[in-house]
């Protein structure tokens, strides 16, 4: 195979950087160009603006600019903040492109939800239900990445969330009510931010609630259990923020009286080795984020309390790789016909 | 009023040392011996033991000596592991002193409970029903506490859920179904224990649960919520250590359609600043763990998402003081007519 | 004694709101007015600016104002960025009240020094050397302070590295050449600012070294040992933010042939219980952070490695009590008669 | 090039994982041990004993022996705790395997500063002047790798001392008098050991400086300036350890008159791209901890205070990678003729 042209789009941020990280070790990727969302009017040499990255490679990072991204690329990766992508990904998309989209901006199929959940009014609305665009949670839509040309890359609570709970919606075992998940998750998540309340002094020592039911990757949570078990699902959710740098782990509590086996069975399926090299599962005992933190696992631990017809399901995963740019680069591999894992051991 | 004799025995365990810091500032108190569970052959200097303490307090540590205790104090604080205050308490009450426990030992009403929760037989099973014994839980014990002989201080997790919802257990308005509760604490709380899977570098960007529905605070949050509601209740419970020192906090999910107005004067009445100096209400928003660190406090924050009816509950305090030392100085307060929140401030 | 009104003018930044909790606790002190510098148009909640404070003070929060302050108060603590205090301070002592200046603003003689190190003009150069100025290095200023007008509160840095090593200088055993400072500070002290160096995802596992050899606490620590000393000195830092919210320590090398029992007696002299309660000094080992922070204790270790000639001194202390608003209520204590540890317990 | 058998021996402590995790990167590796030093009666598998890398690597955790070792791998490293490589690397290399070793076991030439430094009696003291033994520290040993029978890995604060100053002491730039290095270190560099100094709970906040000029690399790293610049040399120095899991860093203050330009030659010529791909030099800035933490880079930074003469050199590395199996795995490659980068991208 063919080495393919790689541009990232926010390689400032925080899944900018990692997606940086992964694709440097990447076989198949030549990077081409590095874009930044900042207004420079100058280059600025990696050793400058991403000291980490001094002597491992050789591109500038340059001011964002949609034609250079065309010209350099065969699929470039956005990692930009929420509202960007929506006009930028469908001017690469017609020149031919293929896009890989990071943010919010084609997670959901239904326009009227951006306004209400990201706080802007789409301006292309009809990229929301094209034929080439493909929810990016790759354990459930493997089959479509090959014909993607344009990927919409889940959220990091939902990528944790969903693949916690979606086996047991799949197969028809989740009860009545809402579920609800209390989810934690490292600092990168809210992103290299100048806002005080993220400051390590303020963190140290801290756990803080924050977007309780409101957060945005609720509707695309909502809108995957529905897509997948054909029935309406509602969420409580409490995200938190702990003093960790990096991990998510939500705790997902579903009301069930399915039996024991028949929910082994529904993750013994979804989730065997082959077909889900990284979603590892664990009866009995809920995991850990050290274990998953700087790997693209997604850690899924069952406790079920029959007598209180409960199910625990605690999914830990790294927020900047598979709730990010790992899941992206595997999204990548699969749109490109590559082994799933490459560049991600 | 005149002097107090207090001794702590334990003083060098996470809470023994926050009882000492309280105590020190404590303008009734008079600390008169310092005891450590340690078989050491002679006083170890404060500043060698504890250098934090060094130049504020002139007594040595000693090995633990219940005979010493007796002589020394009027008040005893047990800040020891359990089942080692299920003996010394009844000797050190018979002759005469007043007894705060701060281990599980006194917390339970059947016996049996103690070799399924504590992993020991009691030995003293008679004085788990004494009538001078009170479960100190200050909010809800209050008129108890002047004629106690023997307080046992309630657990950090129990504590915080407890007081969390409690007040809805109280006015009849909790649902059916099991409370669901997903706490998570600082480190102290598992103690100064030579232990791997405390280390820094096991904990440092980590979180990890444990004791899943197994923990022993248990039994004691469900007789409460039994003794002030009289009805069974039942609770699924996943604790977990986040990478913090101190501070813990509870989201508590009970299912109720009560409405809001009952809810808020549930509260309301029982936590005024005048009934409860200690717990400050809120609305519409949950707690962080920054505001009770090292106070008191505990705050609570109701969220009701009445679609679901779900009660969102989050209940924050400080695990070494208002779940640990400060409760049991606030205890002690109220055992000796003094005003609640001496040498709380 | 009466009570003393007092003023807290920047209560929401690290230092204000320390100043805040001590003077919450001191016997002889009514607080009347806490500013910030935000420009409020209305007086904000205490519950809702400093949430951890609810319940425990009524004052809310008011813009800052000079004649509101001037009217209000007895004592006036200015905890403002530098350049605040330089014009407020003179207005408020014309008045007729006392100030205790936690900037650098009062804290060089030279005027000359101001936009060299703190980049600006200083507006009342007279005042620089006004009699009724006294530099708040307690332990070597406590005579002076009785008469003050107004108190130049020491820099973190100046307090930790001044009590490390003023001894040595005082008696003449400090050998040529520049002393080595290698100082590592909590993140509190670069205050509550939007900047994104400071970000918990930046700072957790990391450590950073900055404003080498440039650091604005330079010319006070030089200024001081000069009029300590009567002789030159000169300094090489190494300022260095490590994975803490709190607590500073400064690992002094000082190039000296002194003999061991002269250094011990210097410091032996100096810091005795009686004369300096708030220093404590070990001989053989370095002190640790976790021993100070939280409390207004400074502690000094020596090492002598008199093959080398060279003495290390460790001076640990936390940032926002002796190293600012500690070391302002030790000041505050000794310029009105009362006991200097009143409050500081 | 075919693929080499290689065995860890220590695969449980913090160097042995990271080898592990380097190792399974390795394109010419085949990993065909995995022992730990446990008695464990039966093989564990690594989803148990390390569930990090569960799905990973299919080999089991076994006791070690040296049998073992020896029938199943074409190279050994050794990861074990001082003491235990002494005797077991000759046994190894008597048998034909090639072995780098990670403890102290074979870095110092002179047999009596084993009781001195380590606290053992050297079993095997020949062996410590062997023609195959070759002190690891790459860049300045890179010749003598491909001969090498047994490496000795260098300690971690000796590669970070060591790559900051030889480079001034091979060109005669150091002036008389002692170096004085003021170390930081995280927290793995003590191992996976059952310490309650190591807590979480004690760590968190704080810096505690130990073995004060006692630390055991010491005499490392003055044999090796000895053997590069043929003087005697002597070292104040001041290990520290921090609030972070990884990540060590060096100042180094060095006496110095030498022209700047001689010392920015001294490091250019030594640390080109070519000559030491993993030293990153800069001047004028000391490098912060986050730019290293899980890379093999070592960064080192100079600011030359002339006027002072002198020279302040920050050097800073992961100590598991480049202060352990990422610098091992860089003497492998270059042992075997390999690319001295293989695996360490």
């Amino acid at each position: 195979m063919s080495t393919i042209r790689v541009a990232i789009a926010g390689a400032t941020g925080y899944a900018g950087e990692e997606l940086l990280r992964l694709l440097l070790g990447h076989p198949h990727v030549q990077l081409t160009c590095l874009a930044a969302s900042a207004k420079w009017d100058r280059p600025v040499p990696v050793s400058e603006a991403l000291p980490r990255f001094s002597r491992r490679i050789d591109l500038p990072l340059e001011a964002l600019n949609s034609a250079r991204l065309r010209e350099r690329s065969d699929v470039v990766f956005l990692a930009l903040p929420h509202g960007q992508a929506a006009s930028l990904a469908p001017e690469l998309i017609r020149a031919g492109r293929r896009v890989i989209d990071l943010s919010g901006d084609f997670r959901l199929r239904d326009p009227a939800s951006y306004p209400l959940w990201y706080r802007f009014e789409h301006p292309q609305p009809d990229w929301l239900n094209d034929a080439g665009l493909v929810y990016g949670l790759t354990e459930f839509h493997r089959e479509a990445l090959p014909a993607a040309r344009l990927v919409a890359n889940p959220g990091c609570y939902a990528t944790s969330i969903l693949l916690g709970c979606l086996p047991l919606f799949e197969q028809g075992l989740a009860g009545e009510g809402a579920l609800i998940v209390d989810a934690k998750s490292g600092l990168t998540g809210a992103g290299r931010k100048a806002d005080t309340t993220l400051l390590f002094s303020e963190m140290a020592e801290n756990l803080r609630p924050y977007k309780v039911n409101q957060h945005q990757h609720t509707p695309e949570v909502l809108q995957e259990i529905r897509s997948v078990s054909r029935r309406e699902a509602s969420m409580v959710i409490v995200p938190q923020v702990i003093p960790a740098a990096r991990g998510l782990i939500s705790m997902i509590y579903v009301r069930t009286s399915a039996p024991a086996t028949a929910v082994a069975d529904a993750y013994g399926r979804r989730y065997s080795a082959e077909r889900a090299p990284f979603v590892r599962v664990r009866h009995g005992s809920l995991p850990q984020l050290r274990d998953v933190v700087g790997t693209n696992y997604c850690d899924v631990g069952l406790v079920y309390d029959e007598g209180q017809h409960c199910l625990i399901i605690g999914s830990a995963l790294d927020n900047l790789v598979k709730g990010a740019a790992g899941q992206a680069v595997q999204n990548f591999n699969l749109m490109h016909g590559l082994p799933e894992t490459l560049g991600l051991g």
